[in-house]
């Protein structure tokens, strides 16, 4: 955290690494947290404009976090979504759900990493598979019994460490991408026509 | 569906299209699914590979739907997730919880596409607007009152269309990752260590 490293005068130098992650930048951070309950909310943004049919696009930027909006973003991330064929689409992006099981990937393979890191558990290489099943009976409306989401999803990790599996197991839990997934996030959705 | 359109004979030329959607294909998709449900079951897959720290990448190709392995696909898609500085990473990505948001604006705009096209309802044009809530004493393990994953999403869309905005608000409400999101899906997971 930029904030948290200005304060304690931490140069990179002097910093301990593990995992790729700085954890002497780490327990700053948590101890800045801690102290300040209010740097620990953030608020991330997309935007999306349709292109037509199956395709839109999403950019993603700006974002607040650790009291300030962020400065340091130069560049938007820009992703297209599409579908295959078999859906309808031309397949000139991946479509969501599949982007909905890399943000799932993304988010347990760094808070595996990050705690890991933090307990000084060393971590060489971390590989993982994802599949989720979708009827998509209920997003048709062809069923009502069907979710209309992701029925369920397994997920395989595969990591070369001398670190114990029930532990990373654990650690693995935090994520906040799993966490939104397998819990409940209240979403408020307004649709404006004009 | 292709395979739909391979027991209907249908060609692009008598199909009828509206909002960028073959209403035509979509029709018999449904009437194809409506006879062998088990033409609705698909799955989706991810791989994700560690790079260090903060990033890593996932590759997307293959899925299995309307009862075939997909033969369709020849590339993979790539993504590669990292954090910004102040959560200890480089920015060579969007985040997961970004990706996250990616994932609901994409399924939720192609939802409300599909679904008017399905009645007739045309659509000029689709933005919309997601801020997601997140408060990383959650994820860091500082409050164990704290939800890990996202906290609240809020999502506004502007449809240019002569359709109904409650209308529409409830077509957008049968969007696969809307419903993962904002319900629950069971998580198989597994860590093997080696």
């Amino acid at each position: 955290m930029s904030a948290t490293a200005e304060i304690t005068n931490e140069s990179k130098s002097e910093s301990k690494w593990v995992n790729g992650v700085n954890v002497t930048a780490l327990a700053a951070t948590l101890g800045a947290i801690g102290e300040q309950p209010a740097l620990g909310r953030f608020q991330f943004r997309a935007r999306n404009r349709w292109i037509g049919g199956a395709r839109n696009s999403s950019t993603i930027k700006g974002f607040y976090g650790a009291g300030r909006e962020d400065a340091t973003r130069r560049d938007a991330y820009v992703f297209d979504a599409d579908e295959p064929p078999v859906l309808l689409g031309e397949d000139k992006g991946a479509n969501p759900v599949e982007y909905l099981l890399h943000a799932l990937a993304a988010c347990m393979t760094t808070t595996m990493v990050y705690h890991a890191a933090s307990r000084g558990i060393e971590i060489d290489a971390v590989e993982s598979s994802f599949e989720g099943d979708i009827d998509i009976r209920g997003f048709t409306g062809l069923s009502n019994d069907v979710p209309k989401g992701y029925q369920r999803i397994r997920v395989t990790f595969r990591v070369k460490t001398g670190g114990d599996a029930g532990v990373l197991t654990e650690l693995v839990r935090m994520s906040p991408v799993y966490n939104s997934v397998c819990g409940s996030v209240p979403i408020d959705l307004t649709v404006e026509t004009h």
